[in-house]
C-alpha cells in the first residue's frame, strides 16, 4: 500500500493505492471530510459488478449513503445526464456539506467531479476510480467535464478531490481491452517525465497484462507521481501541463475520425504516442536508439487502427480542432529522450502531413487509412 | 469616476465606476485581457435599449465582437438557457481565450459568469452591470449560478472577473421599481459593515430616487467597497461572508412564498432587513434608538408585501430551505448597531415565529399575511 500526497496552492489531498484497501481507507477519508451524508455517483455496470460495495465500506461511519446511477458510456457524459444528477441531488436534499463519491471510471469521475464542482457552488468530492485509465489519468489533476455534442470535455471546471482511494483489486473485473488502453497513459507518464518509470516498464513488460497487484501498485504509484508533479507545477494548464498531451494530437484525430466509441481513448493515444515519437525522430529531436526503445515497448501493446478515408483538408481540420483559420498551427509535444518531453509551438499540419504518410508506410500494422 | 481594486488570493481586478465611462474604460480593460475575440452576453431588453452599444465602445480595439442574447427574466436563468449559450459559443468557435462580456443585470451577470467559468473550463470575463442591484451586489464577489427548478442559484461556481465597468448613466433606463429594489442591498452594506455609509445614506435620503450621478457614484463606490472587503476576507463563504445574508432569511421566505416574480429580490430583502433589525432589538442585541434609525431609513422605501396564508409548518420549512429535519436551526444575521453585524448560529423557527407575528402586528403597512 502506498500514499501519494498532492500539494496544490490552497489544497492538498492524498491518493491511496493498494490491493484491497477500500474498507480501511475509504471510511477514514470520508469521515475526514466531516460531510453530512454521502451520495455515491456511479454507473449501471459498476453498480452491477459491485452491488452495495460502497455502502458496506462505509457501514461503520454511521453516515447515510445514497446512490445515483448514470448509464455507462461516453455518450452519456452530457449536460442531460448531469442535469439528472442535479435533480437527484435536489431530491435527496443534498447540501454543500454532502459528499459526492465518484465510483467508476473516467466518465463517472469527470461527470461526478463537475457535478460536485457546481452543485451549490461546490460539494466535497472523493474519487474511487475503478479503471486503470482513471487511476493514472483522470483522478489526478482536477479536470472535470461533460461533453458538448460538438466537442469533448467542452463544459467543465477544475475541482480537486478531498482524497482518492484506488483499490487495485477493482481492476480484476476490468475488461482486458480497457486495461490495455489505460496502460498507454501510464507509459506516457514514463515517456514525458520519468526515465526510471520508463525503464521499470521495459523491465517488467511481461507483467503488463497480469494480475500481479504488487507490480501494479508500483506502476500506478510512479505514474500518478509524474502526473501529480506536473499538476503541482501548473494546476490550471498555463504551460508545462501541456506535456501531458503527448500522443494526443494524432490521438484526438484518430478518436474523432474513427467515430467515438470505435477506438478507446487510450488506444488512440497509444498510436498517437508512436507517431509523436516518430515525428520527434524525424525532426532530429529524438535519437534512433531512443526511438527504438519507445517503439519496442509500445508496438507489442498497440491495437491496430483502421481509419476511414482521410484527405488533407480533414487532416488539417481535425488536428487544429476544427478551427478554420488558414495558417493556423498547433502545440506539439515532442520527446528528446524517454523521460524528457519538449513543447514545440507553431507546428503546422503542412509539416505533419508528409510525416503522417511516412508513418503509415513504416508501420502499416499499427495504423491504416482506408483507400490510402 | 472612481476605481476600487479587489484583491483576492491569486487574482486582483478593478471595478471602475462613473457616469459615461464605458467608452474609455471598457476598451482599455478588454485589451488587457489579451483575448482573441469578444462574445457579449446580454438579454433582449438591454439589447433593445442599447443596440450596438458594446460594439461601438470596442470599435477601436480591432477585436471581433459577437453577441449572444438570452430572454429577459429570472425564469430564464436555467440550465436550458445556459445550454443555449454553450451552443452559441461552439457555433462561434469560441476558445478559452475568447472574452465573455456580461452586459445586463444580475440574471445576465450570474449566467454569463457561470458560462465563462465552465466553457472550456474557464474563459476570461468582464462584467458591465446595468442595474443598481447588479452593480452593488452580484458583480462583486464572484458568485455565479443558474437556478434549478427546485432552488435558486443551486448550480454555480465562483468566478472572478478580469474587470467590472459600471457606467452609472446606464441606470437612467432602469425602471424606478428596480432602482429602489437595488437600493436595499446598497443600504444593507451600510447596515452590516460601514456606519459611515449608513450615515451618508441617512443624510442624503432625498437623493435615493434621483438621477444625481455624483451621489450614486459615491454611494455605489462605498457599497462595493464593503462587499469587496468582506469577499477579500472570505472568498469562498467559509464564515464572515455570511453577514451579507442580512435580511435574507425572511427575504428568501417572502420571495418564495409570494411566488417568484411577484416580489423583487431587493424588495423582499428590504422587508427582511426590517425584520432582522426587529429581531436584533427583541433579542437585546440592538438598542431601541439604533433600531429607530434603521427603521427611519428603510420604512419610507419599503414596498408593502402581502403574502398568501402562511402556517407554522410552512414558515419553518421556508426558513430552513425545505430541510425536513426536526430540531433544525439556521444561521441568522443580527445587528449590534448600524455598521456592525453579528452571526448567530442555532436560531430556531420556534424562536422566530412569535417575533414574526409581533412584527406583523407592529408593521402592518410593511408586511401582511392573508387570512392572518
Amino acid at each position: 500500500m502506498r500514499t501519494l500526497n498532492v500539494t496544490l496552492p490552497g489544497h492538498s489531498y492524498p491518493i491511496h493505492m493498494g490491493e484491497g484497501i477500500l474498507d480501511e481507507y475509504l471510511p477514514r477519508e470520508v469521515l475526514k471530510t466531516r460531510c453530512d451524508r454521502v451520495v455515491v455517483i456511479t454507473n449501471d455496470t459498476i453498480a452491477g459488478l459491485y452491488p452495495g460495495r460502497i455502502d458496506r465500506a462505509l457501514e461503520g461511519t454511521g453516515l447515510r449513503v445514497h446512490t445515483l446511477e448514470v448509464p455507462d458510456g461516453e455518450q452519456y457524459k452530457s449536460l442531460e445526464t448531469l442535469s439528472g444528477l442535479y435533480d437527484g441531488l435536489m431530491e435527496l436534499q443534498a447540501t454543500r456539506k454532502t459528499l459526492a463519491l465518484a465510483f467508476g471510471g473516467g466518465v463517472v469521475g469527470d461527470m461526478a467531479g463537475f457535478c460536485a464542482a457546481t452543485f451549490m457552488r461546490g460539494m466535497p468530492l472523493v474519487q474511487v476510480p475503478t479503471t486503470l485509465l482513471s487511476q493514472v489519468d483522470s483522478s489526478v489533476g482536477g479536470k472535470t467535464a461533460v461533453n458538448h455534442p460538438r466537442g469533448k470535455n467542452t463544459i467543465g471546471s477544475f475541482k480537486q478531490p478531498e482524497a482518492v482511494v484506488m483499490d487495485l483489486s477493482l481492476l480484476a473485473t476490468l475488461p482486458p481491452r480497457e486495461l490495455r488502453a489505460g496502460l498507454f497513459e501510464l507509459i506516457k507518464h514514463g515517456c514525458i517525465q520519468d526515465d526510471d518509470l520508463f525503464g521499470f516498464l521495459e523491465q517488467n513488460s511481461g507483467q503488463l497484462s497480469s494480475n500481479d497487484w504488487g507490480f501494479w501498485e508500483e506502476a500506478v504509484y510512479r505514474s500518478c507521481r509524474v502526473k501529480a508533479a506536473v499538476v503541482e507545477q501548473d494546476e490550471k494548464e498555463a504551460g508545462l501541463r501541456a506535456i501531458l498531451n503527448f500522443g494526443h494530437s494524432l490521438g484526438h484525430l484518430i478518436e474523432t475520425h474513427a467515430g467515438y466509441g470505435k477506438v478507446l481513448h487510450g488506444e488512440a493515444v497509444g498510436v498517437g504516442m508512436l507517431f509523436a515519437a516518430f515525428v520527434s525522430l524525424k525532426l532530429d529531436c529524438l535519437r534512433e536508439d531512443a526511438f527504438g526503445r519507445i517503439s519496442d515497448l509500445l508496438r507489442p501493446l498497440v491495437v491496430p487502427v483502421e481509419l476511414p478515408p482521410l484527405g488533407r483538408r480533414e487532416f488539417d481540420e481535425l488536428l487544429l480542432h476544427d478551427k478554420k483559420a488558414s495558417g493556423a498551427s498547433l502545440r506539439f509535444v515532442l520527446l528528446r529522450r524517454p523521460g524528457e518531453a519538449l513543447l514545440r509551438d507553431g507546428v503546422t499540419p503542412e509539416e505533419l502531413w508528409p510525416l503522417f504518410n511516412e508513418f503509415l508506410d513504416r508501420m502499416p500494422e499499427v495504423l491504416r487509412v482506408a483507400g490510402g
